[in-house]
């Protein structure tokens, strides 16, 4: 394994290397591959392990007698939303469980902030000339299209390895009152597997903003997604903003999508009880309540907090070992040669690779053509547009090891010879 | 039993009745009822009748192999869009099989339609100086609700036996471009129980409209909900629409809420692929997919749309001999006293009771007070305001029949005493 930096190879060298990439990727094409990283998707061995749902629930009525199969409820089950509200560190009356998709609530919050306004809000956001949001970058694709979708501005900003770059968030928010809001994934962040820390969390909490209906949509979609022994502990970021007089200021969202099933767990929202009346207002005039059987039967599968907590040690001993992985194929491929740079997350489910800027749709394009699906390049950034095109997003959840390693070499093979070819060009 | 209309009595015959009446109301308060016809619910009865649910699927993966723990699949599990497909008469591509509430179905599409527009629209209905929609009355108050929330006005047309006042409906719309929609409950209307005619339906779906994105919002809530052997077919509005050349015309709703699990069924949409196309458009920003799973447990709980059809007639079983009661008290009690008219559904959940007019409120308020809940006079017209004052709704599915005799036997009383002291005031 040869580690010069490609930076430090004499010309003859270079031409060399590409050579040898190319040919190794000649040899790729010819294996038929059909190989996928691109979504963050549970395994069908991870959702095994909650096949028990599928005989639950037991009982058709909740601990208080109410019979979960008839309407009502808008709330979702106290049962689930105590046992919740321990994890995420609310109060059971700060918590509504809700459907099977946060990113549903996600979007409803956006509706109603739109069409109605918040519980601070001076008018609907839809009403303003413009409404701006901040957006930590690398981040999610699908809250950067949510925002695209109602024609909102959005802004970004670094996000760092203890959250966003608060100092330039501070400087947005502050004299703007345009800027409403700010996506934050704050444990384990998709995709850069970054851990918000409580001095940033703090300060998010407490920075003054122009705009008096400011919103932190805080998605800790990963709060109990942890890959190490470890465990991160999210900020306590309704606490903070209580204390720092804008208790109204956070939306938390959450849900089992990860942790029972990816399509048919049960999402969370948490905020001030007036933000819960809010929502649950809104809400209440298109629904007669959610799914309360679905509710139950995961309060039944868990039983408790600490059984949430039992339950996602099992999906760590399944991924740990696919995220071992990618970290050893680039580290044996790539390592020394100054193409890459990638991270090692503690959890969640992502792994956040930067190549050689300006290469990363050439790599993407490279392992389409050779049978490995990866998140189009750009894709963690507004408008999918990565203005350096560096960063490729890493899903290795989904395919079993073998196929991991697989995809894996090709990925490295792909950023080895874009380098190459850039570097020759 | 005295059934001389009360305009015939004497002063003094109509003195003693209403003194009868209000001894018996005086009885009525010392028997301490809590009984409630305020709401379309299922009896745990009916509910129980669905529990195999509890123990299904049996299965993790589709008759297609798509594992239905994951995320994806927007449009809904296959085999139930075309189980459903049939049941509703439209092509299973015309089919979105959703969460557990085509009410929240409803709501978004007046949400996309206000924020994007339709697919035949000149911009946003939000974008527009004024929206407005036309209510047949009685209605659905949940219906009237959403569009107060959006700040639609609603313009009012009396529903008929055959559907709503096809003159009066087509002469709002033809040259006002700000009347956008129509609500609709084709099937067994809440709580009028009429049903649409085809000639009706045909000429709804051709009518000129001035509006280019005029919308039918067809709730066939009730579709497969008969009380009687003689089942009716609702009109084939998609078809209809299609054939007048406003194939975009018809939104069409349904779901399993009074069929399966009221809280836990699956919702439906069916319109005109473009219809579907923009539906899906929009709310794939904001969903990732529906609960497959319990798409899943429901195909295989009623196996075809047979399945479906025999569910529903033990659905009537349970249920008719309710609304038998209620129009065998209401006949015995107010027959021939000219004091009410009421309506003998053939399928549904609700009788429809007018009393004296200006004594609607007055009766509500009688019952309530001996422990009898009512839904609240006017719910069933837009802002809650029934011009005469007349019209009250009655759900008799949720109570057991003795209940239901015990409820109508003090709404008898109410609306005779309240005719009484309006006839003597």
């Amino acid at each position: 394994m040869n580690a010069t930096p490609l930076a430090d190879l004499s010309a003859d060298d270079l031409a060399t290397l590409l050579e040898e990439q190319r040919a190794a990727y000649e040899e790729l094409r010819t294996r038929g591959l059909k190989l996928d990283l691109t979504r963050g998707k549970p395994s069908a061995q991870q959702l095994d392990l909650a096949d028990d749902l599928l005989r639950l629930p037991t009982s058709t009525k909740d601990s208080k007698g109410v019979d979960v199969r008839n309407y009502g409820g808008l709330e979702g089950l106290a049962d689930l939303r105590e046992m919740f509200a321990e994890l995420l560190w609310v109060e059971p009356e700060q918590v509504v469980a809700g459907g099977s998709s946060s990113l549903t609530m996600m979007r409803d919050c956006l509706f109603y902030l739109t069409l109605f306004g918040g519980v601070d809000s001076e008018r609907p956001w839809g009403h303003e000339e413009k409404v701006r949001f901040v957006c930590p970058v690398p981040g999610y694709d699908r809250h950067f299209t949510l925002l695209e979708s109602l024609g909102i501005e959005m802004v970004t900003v670094p996000m760092n390895d203890d959250g966003p770059d608060v100092d330039a968030v501070a400087a947005l928010v502050a004299d703007d009152p345009s800027c409403k809001g700010i996506w934050i994934v704050p444990t384990y962040a998709n995709p850069s597997g970054s851990i918000v820390s409580q001095d940033v969390a703090a300060r998010l909490a407490a920075m003054p903003t122009a705009a008096p209906d400011f919103k932190i949509f805080w998605d800790n979609a990963y709060a109990l997604h942890h890959l190490t022994e470890e465990e991160a502990k999210s900020a306590d970021i309704l606490t903070l903003a209580s204390a720092a007089g804008h208790p109204h200021r956070p939306l938390m969202f959450a849900s089992t999508s990860k942790i029972s099933y990816a399509g048919a767990g049960v999402a969370f929202l948490a905020a001030s009880t007036a933000n819960v009346g809010w929502y649950l207002g809104h809400l209440g005039n298109g629904s007669i309540g959610p799914d309360k059987v679905n509710h139950l039967r995961h309060a039944e599968f868990f039983g408790s907090a600490q059984g949430v907590r039992d339950h996602m040690a099992k999906h760590r001993e399944i991924i740990a070992p696919k995220f071992a992985e990618v970290d050893r194929v680039l580290t044996e491929r790539l390592g020394g040669r100054d193409v890459a740079t990638w991270n090692t997350p503690a959890g969640g489910y992502f792994v956040n690779l930067d190549v050689v800027p300006g290469t990363a749709t050439r790599v993407v394009e490279l392992a389409k053509a050779v049978g490995v699906a990866l998140t189009p390049a750009g894709s963690s950034y507004p408008y999918k547009q990565d203005p350096d095109d560096t960063n490729i997003r890493l899903a290795p959840t989904m395919p079993p090891v073998a196929e991991v390693t697989e995809a894996m070499e090709v990925v490295a093979t792909c950023v080895l010879l874009a380098a190459a070819e850039k570097a020759t060009a």
